[in-house]
């Protein structure tokens, strides 16, 4: 019965990564980087977003909002003038805790892109499946706060391996947790030797800088030229 | 399609019904109650397991620990005495990001119900799919940590509905934190009306007496006449 499962699987992220290749082809086409953002609930997608929307000069950000349900999220970028597409796993996609390509999909039509040129699609907070989906998207990037303590590299690797950038959040609260943030980069190397980090704060602001020039970079590189 | 996938969703919800009943029938012969412990990653569930593994007397408590990788918190917890049996959901289920039914019951030859009376299935940390999967448990508990944000119960509906106890911990960061407990505790109020709920720090040790004897009561309710 396991083998099944298995074999159930591998044919789903099959259908998936056909489906993946096809939105890929229609961001190329419109000239839009697109970013895969990942993290367990809570750890502060939204409100880094928050903190580099408007402060992207000649970047047009748009968000494609994954939530099992609501649109809280989608309410405070909205909020902050950035162009919001709300994608609910619950109605249709039976409560997934995940975004896969055919999701994606089915929310383009919704999704202006050709008055973006960077895409960021904010997955269900989880660090199981979402990894296990490719959407279409140029790059991932996780989010792991510093308040979920130094072993999440090794009880979740497959996050932590497939992802471009890890961005190291809530580091304001250090001096208030027993964490070591030298065992985290340790775990951190032993799945993902090297992967690109940044230490940041989306509450005072830590680190911002970096994650905002970093978002700029991607857009540039997918710019087509006019 | 999404149609189909409800309805897949559904038939597999029905076969794990009939399992969690014969997983739970075994239980009971052996006068064992079962709590399904679940949360976010990080959010304490095993910190808040070793505060009280040692200090619950008259109940011998055994652990069952689901992962997708590794043993790191069956680890933390035997080197508490207490007896825990790891199950892994990455080799023959997929890397399955919650326990079902049948991945409990594979495990259980080797949980040694004779000589527990309470058994503590640490679910795999995440808030959406490991609600929509009963286990045979008796009880249901959740732990939210309050660096997680309040609107967690908005986000993830099924999980806080269908739990018979909220644990809210980290609570020793709330002068560090932009956190509004009322605001909390009224999205959950709005999902779960009434739903038990207790303030913790496995931290600091503040409401850890109250989740213990909270566990001793579920155990006393299950025990079998002597």
């Amino acid at each position: 019965m396991h083998r099944t499962r298995v074999r159930i699987v591998e044919d789903a992220l099959d259908a998936n990564n056909t489906i993946a290749q096809a939105n890929r082809a229609d961001f190329d086409r419109a000239g839009v980087a697109v970013v895969n953002f990942m993290s367990a609930p809570g750890a502060g997608k939204t409100a880094l977003l928050e903190r580099v929307a408007g402060d992207l000069p000649g970047v047009r950000l748009g968000v494609l909002e994954g939530d099992v349900q609501g649109s809280l999220d989608a309410d405070r970028l909205a909020a902050r003038h950035v162009p919001v597409t709300q994608l609910n796993t619950d109605p249709g996609f039976g409560g997934e805790c995940h975004l896969d390509a055919n999701m994606v999909r089915s929310a383009l039509p919704d999704v202006p892109l050709a008055e973006i040129d960077l895409l960021v699609v904010e997955n269900v907070g989880n660090l199981v499946c979402p990894a296990e989906f490719r959407i279409g998207e140029d790059v991932r990037v996780m989010v792991s706060s510093v308040t979920e303590g130094e072993d999440k590299p090794l009880k979740y690797p497959l996050m932590f391996r497939t992802c471009d950038l890890v961005l190291v959040n809530k580091v304001d609260l250090l001096p208030h947790l027993d964490y070591d943030i030298s065992k985290f980069l340790h775990h951190l190397d032993s799945v993902h030797p090297g992967v690109e980090r940044m230490m940041v704060s989306a509450r005072t602001g830590e680190g911002v800088d970096a994650w905002r020039d970093w978002l700029l970079r991607i857009a540039a590189r997918e710019r087509v030229p006019a």
